[in-house]
């Protein structure tokens, strides 16, 4: 506030935060298409969302080498290198959310035109959304550096987990009503499983970026709820 | 050879290099045990498991500790700080490979003591194989720095592949033949799965390891031979 020597390395670190921006509006347009194409069976936009995945890839790798030039050149102490090497976990964690969202377009094919049912529909909109509002936030939240509000940002991934564990039970009863179900509904669920793995990357991401401005760690994490891997079987 | 002057440098990220073997031999050990687990119905090792991770997450926080010190400490240069940050990335690998494998662990009770069919258990056994290999070849060729075996240990993934399409084929079968296998069938699908998303990890792993080595990529990655996500509806 109010000094205005920006040092190159602020700038730099600048341009790198520009880069998590552009990667976290990627991830979200990638997410949000892949749903769409899912529950829509839009092949042209599956299509675009795979393609996508090639951008964000090369973001990374042009975050990477601006993050390295500047440790080398800059070389950082402290408080600065993890700011550095902050940020290139973050994309670490943002270019996996544009792979689980590519893998999420390659299913649309496999899942085919029948309709979902409307309750199964609503169930994946309401996981596509909650992971939604988590990208945009974390990502916010970073740039802005506003450490304090990424604690509730972390819990509120819980909402995902438990709309997760009620798509995969409803999947499972479909799959039991008509065994002409289980390839779609099998596709659905790695489909569910892959926006509750988003939600994951959100919180490591939030976890990475409240130590790049506290220098400590968020508290250990809340006990995973996801209790799908508890549901015992038929 | 002959030189007997070690840098500083190098003890250092000799002590990295130790730390990426300690956390493939423990990813080793936890992807065997988790699969032996899941298939005798193994609840202790089930749970050894689940505990093993909360070891390997320490040693990839020791290993970025001992990192971000090295770099600032020493402000390496180019290649010493390519080794570095490669070695942050191997270990962010290794820390996931964990993570699936404790994934794995934890539905073991889901998926209970009914008998899994002879055919599947081989063929989820053949894929268990088939990772373990790839995780001890990828280590032992980055800690012996042989960058010229890796585009072979990478090309082998496919193994892995072609094997995760035949066990996800043969479930699906027993899911249609019979409703009461469909919970079971679907935690033994995200276990295939899991190990065919450890054998990305390490496709990732032989990556890093050839750059550190090289200072080039590997060429881009052949195509994506996993058909399920093509596989159409029934």
């Amino acid at each position: 506030m109010g000094n205005h020597t920006v040092t190159s390395f602020d700038e730099e670190l600048g341009a790198i935060d520009r880069l998590i921006r552009d990667m976290g509006d990627l991830a979200e347009t990638m997410v949000d298409a892949s749903i769409r194409a899912l529950l829509d069976s839009d092949a042209a936009l599956s299509q675009r969302t795979i393609s996508d995945d090639a951008i964000m890839d090369a973001r990374q790798r042009e975050l990477d080498d601006r993050a390295i030039t500047l440790i080398a050149k800059r070389q950082p102490m402290a408080q600065d290198l993890r700011a550095v090497v902050g940020a290139i976990r973050m994309a670490g964690d943002l270019e996996r959310i544009g792979d689980l969202a590519k893998n999420i377009a390659k299913r649309v094919n496999a899942v085919g035109e029948a309709p979902t049912p409307r309750s199964l529909s609503h169930g994946i909109e309401a996981m596509s959304g909650l992971v939604l509002t988590q990208i945009r936030g974390v990502v916010d939240k970073y740039v802005s550096r506003q450490a304090g509000d990424l604690k509730a940002l972390r819990a509120a991934d819980e909402q995902i987990d438990i709309q997760y564990t009620a798509v995969f039970r409803e999947l499972l009863t479909y799959m039991m009503e008509d065994p002409r179900n289980i390839t779609a509904c099998t596709h659905l669920l790695f489909c569910a499983k892959n926006l509750e793995r988003i939600g994951d990357h959100v919180t490591n991401i939030a976890e990475n970026a409240y130590y790049v401005m506290t220098g400590e760690q968020l508290p250990p994490n809340r006990p995973k709820l996801d209790e799908t891997s508890m549901t015992a079987p038929a």
